[in-house]
């Protein structure tokens, strides 16, 4: 049996998409800012798409610019807010320790430059502590940047809370809703954001494609210049194809929400505790507040890699943590913010699933993980010494 | 007739790109950092696009970066070579007058933070002298960046001579090659570049797509921070079925490139010589060193804007300047730059041929144009002038 598990890395792009993308490709192929036909015709239809996209976002569309994805839009957005508070003598940017690398890095590079950077740990749930929150900011903020699921663990943050709190001490807040979007609601207005960035990729529309809403008002200063797409935001000739694409999968992942919820939320639950049956792991992350597709456990005297690699074998594409860290031995700094320690944290596995997986995987999976585990720790000098006794289980 | 004569601002994507689109996004969906089959297989398809493009490039593979297109290309690379001149107290920039505002716009925001940009002027044939730019040069400069072919008159650089003068002088050298990529010959070994950028959307590859070349050893400084992809030069999941595309459509206009440039020559040519006689109008840039497929005018007494309108009635589809600045009321910088007067480059008609053009749509665009530019100067009470003597021709 073949399982796609990874659909957090990247999902696979929905049929009406792809259709959609040659259909723009082949019809609507001219520069939206040439004055012809062919131009305006483009033009015409990338503003359909914003205005469809912000529709869905529950924003207006020239709050809706257009990005290469959602690392570009995560990196403009905290790189806007901070030029606006550099330039009003506000330095401190207050973030957690399980944001996604696109917003970790950028806050590093700020910090080299003279900003304080906050990080604010999360409990062993994954969420953020609101009170923590509170007492970071202060009339030195200007900005706040919490995402709002966890990429690996798929914990969901309290953004309307936080939105409440940054909006009555009138600080920017900016959310990476890179995992969100098409997969739990997203409404600009109930959370109350300046900032949100979406990827397509992620919910079966194209890679190399986001989008980044900016509230009215809000700062926002080009990432890469040049020609004055965008309304001068955002230079280089728009990707129309990749953005109706993008407007399509999203249209269909929010109209197919609820019943996704309901499918992905009893799938999940059925394959955590299928999972939760082997002797010593534990799920990371919140049980209920998670993302619907999300199921990402440590297991005690293991190697996540060489877990990913047999299951690879069996046909499971599965990840330990994110995709865009693999490769590093480093342990997931998200498994670590929730209290993982470095040995536990190395046994991860993350199973995301999308609205193509089946019951059967779910089966096939639940059959096969608890395999390969005790395959493995059959192996494991680690795990010989924790069943004699000479160390310690942790979970 | 309808005719698409401004290949030049966007290309209708080649059949064997959109197809090798749809074909890696149906099976290879993986995101390439997973450990995975399904990412794996996505790797090496992504490795084996990054050698076929360095291949045609005359780079090595690791030289090749995966961007959204050529803007951010070029961006990147002049913020790159800017950020190691200021570390090493160099903070001189060369370039010229007629650069793509990718450029222009990333040199104005170097010059805001002190860096002293000098912008050589160029001949009336569009030509950088270089014994203007060898003047320009001196210890204190850290990048050189002149573009391969301009993108509004077509044309081409002395670039090699510009890349020995650099080499001579150990300073980086950056060319936006975004015109002559699949037009004409473009080899890095060639030109003796550092930076080389390029779109595929311009050699009918997909939009929101694009390369850096970078010569080992060249300093290369993330735009977009994030993951660890592209060897941590730039964050963000690989655009693979776009990069597959774009591999494709310039493995075809690099193969078909001699007959493609014989055949685009001879129709520039003939297109040329059928407008040159309509009176008091001029070609813009040099006759033979320019793009096959590129054809620019300024003809007296009327207005471009209202000339393109006109011809988009007719079912040409042309432009003024660039499209990136299409809707802008200021004249082009680049036939400012050649020595157009403000009145006579406002005037201007940019036709640009590519593959698919056909000799029956020249004669139709010999027949069509002339027409308009007459109606058009009926109208126009500049013309009346002229013609009354109360104004003096300048063409």
């Amino acid at each position: 049996m073949k399982v796609y598990a990874d659909n957090a890395a990247t999902t696979r792009m929905r049929a009406s998409a792809l259709a959609a993308y040659a259909e723009a490709a082949e019809n609507y192929y001219g520069n939206p800012s040439s004055l012809h036909s062919d131009g305006q015709e483009a033009k015409s239809l990338l503003e359909e798409c914003r205005e469809q996209i912000a529709t869905l976002l529950g924003a207006k569309p020239k709050e809706i610019l257009f990005t290469s994805g959602g690392s570009e839009a995560d990196n403009q957005a905290i790189l806007s807010a901070a030029h606006l508070g550099k330039l009003k003598g506000k330095t401190k940017i207050v973030s957690t320790a399980i944001e996604h690398h696109a917003v970790l890095h950028t806050l590093s590079k700020l910090k080299r430059e003279g900003f304080d950077v906050v990080l604010l740990p999360v409990g062993t749930d994954g969420i953020v502590k609101l009170s923590d929150l509170e007492r970071a900011l202060d009339d030195n903020t200007c900005l706040v940047s919490v995402m709002f699921a966890n990429n690996e663990i798929g914990t969901i943050q309290p953004v309307e809370e936080i939105g409440k709190l940054c909006r009555e001490r009138k600080i920017l807040f900016h959310t990476d809703a890179v995992q969100a979007v098409g997969h739990t609601e997203v409404n600009v207005e109930k959370i109350g954001c300046d900032y949100l960035a979406l990827s397509a990729h992620k919910f079966g529309g194209p890679k190399g494609v986001g989008a980044l809403y900016t509230r009215q008002g809000a700062p926002l200063y080009p990432l890469i210049e040049g020609g004055a797409q965008e309304r001068g935001k955002r230079a280089g000739t728009e990707d129309l194809p990749a953005i109706k694409a993008m407007a399509v999968a999203m249209n269909e992942a929010v109209e197919t929400l609820p019943e996704t919820q309901k499918k992905l939320t009893y799938l999940r639950n059925k394959l955590i505790a299928g999972l939760e049956k082997v002797p010593h792991c534990a799920l990371n992350g919140d049980r209920d507040r998670r993302l619907p597709g999300n199921v990402s456990f440590c297991f005690e005297g293991i190697e996540g890699e060489s877990l990913l690699l047999l299951l690879d074998d069996k046909g499971i594409s599965a990840s330990s943590g994110s995709a865009c860290t693999s490769g590093s031995l480093d342990p997931s700094h998200v498994l670590l913010a929730i209290g993982r320690v470095h040995d536990v944290a190395h046994g991860s596995l993350r199973l995301t699933l999308g609205p193509d997986n089946t019951e059967e995987e779910i089966d096939y999976m639940i059959q096969e993980v608890p395999k390969v585990v005790g395959y493995l720790r059959n192996m494991s000098p680690v795990w010989r010494d924790l069943q004699q006794g000479k160390r310690q289980y942790i979970l």
